[in-house]
């Protein structure tokens, strides 16, 4: 009773102790316990884990004889092959962090997140050449660029650079000794926002938060050990929502795959028992709608989880029917990828299949690892009532949250204002607990004072049997402000009329809520098959 | 290119993008998001995680209100009940340090702890008020008591404190607020070792080491939502190895257990359908010698995890044979339970019961947040080589090593010298990498000097048919030194005789290793089911 904690005193950190949270000890540990175990398949090239953490460790040592150390950043433009698998592991391994590029983008902007992130060294797949041929002359400085020169790859494509990764991991050696981050708050990763307006903002992850949503995607998502996971996923896309480090954790197997169509899911599900992986909802259009030529049985479970745009219920409902077990996360890039998920309960196995999809189309609740999730009126910073009505601004506080934005403090500290970081997501809390998204705040249609969702219309267009993938943006309108109008890719063979998809939101829509134009075309899309609404604003200007 | 670390400036920690890790916030979300899912069953007594989560908070703000704070210790002399359970959160979201006490100790020891830790509050089942009435006699100052009154146990007992647990509920408030710990490495608990020889150690773990130890439990032993978790270990053992944090986090249910036997364990099974359960080796020698009328069947996967000590490869065998899938894993009080599993690898499903019984006997690798483990030489500090022959002390390193001792500093700074933890456990490492215990430094028996190991004598006696259970001991020898002297409890109706042991041996072991004495009796054991070898020592010293 002495009034001093007594529990404070002489019990310090020690380094037996204390061990700072980091990814990359997962892979020393399987490379011990597994060293047998196929860790990475790409075509015909198959390696185990010992093989892969020796590349790691020799990548490593190869960036450290050319001058990268802690802090540096090492970009890579690349599919998901083999290489990028291993710069999820070898730069980190000295403290130097990695940016992987979407390989959509353009070179001015590549060459921005080159300057801006100050790489010191590019790897660079050879099917990338000619953009990055591009922004190398527009960098305006010397930059050392290795190739990835993939024997799985025959398409055009060539070298750019001082010698190849398999020649540069050559000059490294497997015996590399390294430690852990002295701080588990230094940076692992740099991910560029894709960035519909002004310039990309550069996500910095830290190895605490990756070593915990890495974790947190093992117990979110019920994985057992030796999971086979195949990357329809691009690994560039918020470091493949961190499981490049989860498959580690696990001893699985990572599938590679250059090219994400029916065939080659279904291939890779049928050759190689496939048991989990991850995509935007275009991959589920992928799956749902592929041909019986493209298709091939399967008796083993397959996992799928589906994030970056809320799958229309119709597509889920699809999806389960087709024996495909799926998972809805939700997340951003400041988020780690996935950090709220559906969470499933086992009641609703009961409810009819539509009502599941309906109940699985919602974001849910948070990650294990995420501490706070929260819809709030940003202003007030005062939570909505959980009436499914409300709506605020989707808010994400914990260990999974950013580091911030490099060299931005303003945004950083805009983004992390009272404690939470603001999404620009807007949504409704509903009485159980379950987070459902109403929009982009940039998304909401606002016409004659009303607001309407670009979402709530979308379900409804996806529920048309001709449509494939639909898309409402507001078109600007004198009498009513804004008013919706709905891009549609159609199905190949139907003959749909936009009279008829009006005819359709009107039978299942609020009269205000219907689109008044109706544009047929193929919807642009970025790399991770988000579909790119600030192009659909500029056509919907202009359509009659 | 400026030598300024970029990822350093303006990327700090922010309540945003920081929250310190801790196993209250998988309760707290377990909470939200599965309220109405059963939690805890102990016989007619059911409860759901909102009523769990609004009981462990009313615990709390109970505690607050008669002075209890952060850093104060609340002491727990229980069961496995559902107010053990509770104790597991309501005191560290106060920030104070739950003792749970070893049932099993006797009144100095209790006492001894109870000022030791200067316990504020003592919680107390009535099945232990005899000694606890003995051992407040000893504390010489006032503590609050309040009694667990379990309306599922009618064996003898009374009240001896201020008022009952229920009660002292209804003074708390579920609204309170609470918030994590400031500071991940703020204590959670205190648990005493049981000290064969001096004044029990204080072992204090921080909420880091348990909210990581919780997960590793998930990830290693393949947990998936919703576990059905037996009790059949002590909740006070190193908290219940960390499992009542990990139960919570999976929205899970608790079977409660406040004697373990074969039929309890059965019928559990059956009526619960346990999914998991833990214990020592006596626990599973209780499931596979129970008789035809305590025996449920039962058709799905019951997964065993077991540890304390290297349990027999005959009883892995056996309990394998009967349906049980046993994982073994290896920790210390000072490790928070489990931080080494015998990690199974699926080439060996094709070798005989007897070889895989043999692998699983094994000790094996680090848990998933064990950064370490090795085994060297204690003087050195030098890694023994991989050959299965070169005995070692088995040292630990990482997050789930304690934080140290409490008020015994020189103790917490011998443990953790030289950047590891000293297990005091002897041991080799296989080729393969998997470490085998061999002894505790002080079980080796030296004869003629020779090493011989107890445990590798006991293994042998194990195989014996006729053997229940069976340790050895040193037995002083003006000849050798010492000698292997055995225990043995036969099985009922049996009627060895020690020359039969002593020919078994002879034809399983070289001839110093063997026997020269054997005593039949019942073995003493701790509360843990760990055989207590200095009982026997001082047997031995007797025995002709």
């Amino acid at each position: 009773m002495t009034g001093v904690n007594i529990y404070d005193i002489d019990l310090g950190q020690t380094p037996a102790n204390f061990t700072p949270l980091s990814p990359l000890s997962f892979i020393r540990r399987t490379a011990a316990v597994y060293p047998s175990h196929t860790s990475v398949i790409h075509g015909q090239r198959r390696f185990t884990w010992r093989e892969t953490y020796a590349r790691c460790l020799r990548l490593a040592q190869a960036l450290r004889k050319v001058g990268v150390g802690k802090g540096d950043t090492v970009a890579v433009m690349a599919s998901n092959t083999p290489e990028m698998y291993e710069c999820a592991f070898g730069p980190a391994m000295l403290g130097a962090v990695v940016n992987t590029m979407n390989v959509r983008l353009d070179a001015d902007i590549i060459a921005f997140a080159l300057n801006h992130g100050e790489a010191r060294v590019l790897i660079t797949d050879t099917e990338f050449s000619p953009t990055i041929k591009d922004a190398l002359t527009k960098i305006g400085r010397d930059i050392l660029v290795i190739d990835i020169v993939d024997p799985e790859y025959s398409g055009p494509g060539e070298t750019v650079g001082k010698m190849t990764y398999e020649a540069f991991l050559e000059t490294g050696d497997e015996t590399l000794e390294w430690e852990l981050p002295t701080d588990e708050w230094d940076a692992i990763s740099l991910n560029y926002t894709s960035g519909t307006t002004g310039d990309p903002k550069g996500v910095v992850y830290h190895h605490r938060g990756a070593y915990l949503n890495a974790i947190s995607n093992i117990i979110g998502w019920n994985m057992t050990h030796h999971p086979v996971y195949l990357w329809t996923l691009p690994m560039f896309h918020c470091n493949g929502w961190c499981f490049p480090w989860t498959v580690a954790a696990l001893a699985g197997t990572n599938v590679c795959l250059r090219r994400v169509n029916a065939a080659n899911v279904f291939d890779a599900i049928d050759r190689h028992k496939v048991s989990h992986f991850c995509g935007a909802p275009i991959v589920l259009n992928f799956v749902i709608n592929a041909t019986d030529a493209e298709r091939r049985p399967f008796s083993h479970q397959v996992n799928v989880m589906t994030a970056a745009a809320p799958p229309p219920a119709s597509t889920l409902a699809r999806m389960q029917q087709q024996g495909f077990n799926v998972t809805h996360v939700y997340g951003l890039t400041e988020t780690y990828g996935p950090a709220v998920m559906c969470a499933w309960k086992d009641e609703w196995n009961s409810e009819p299949i539509e009502k599941q999809a309906y109940l699985k189309a919602r974001q849910g609740v948070n990650y294990h690892v995420l501490e706070g999730l929260c819809i709030m009126d940003p202003e007030t910073m005062m939570p909505v009532p959980a009436d499914g009505e409300t709506m605020g601004e989707v808010m994400f506080k914990g260990n999974i949250v950013m580091k911030g934005y490099l060299k931005n403090n303003k945004t950083t500290t805009e983004s992390l204002a009272g404690g939470w970081f603001h999404s620009g997501d807007l949504g409704v809390l509903q009485p159980d607990g379950y987070i459902q998204l109403k929009d982009r705040s940039k998304d909401i249609i606002i016409s004659g004072g009303e607001n309407i969702s670009s979402i709530e219309v979308e379900s409804v267009l996806y529920k048309h049997p001709a449509v494939m993938a639909a898309a409402v943006v507001a078109k600007p309108d004198d009498k009513w402000g804004e008013t919706p109008c709905a891009f549609i890719e159609a199905k190949d063979g139907s003959n749909v009329t936009a009279e008829d998809i009006i005819k359709f939101c009107r039978d299942n829509l609020a009269s205000f809520k219907c689109p008044r134009h109706v544009v047929f075309c193929e919807l642009p899309k970025t790399s991770t098959g988000k579909i790119q609404k600030f192009k659909l604003r500029e056509l919907a200007r202009e359509a009659n």
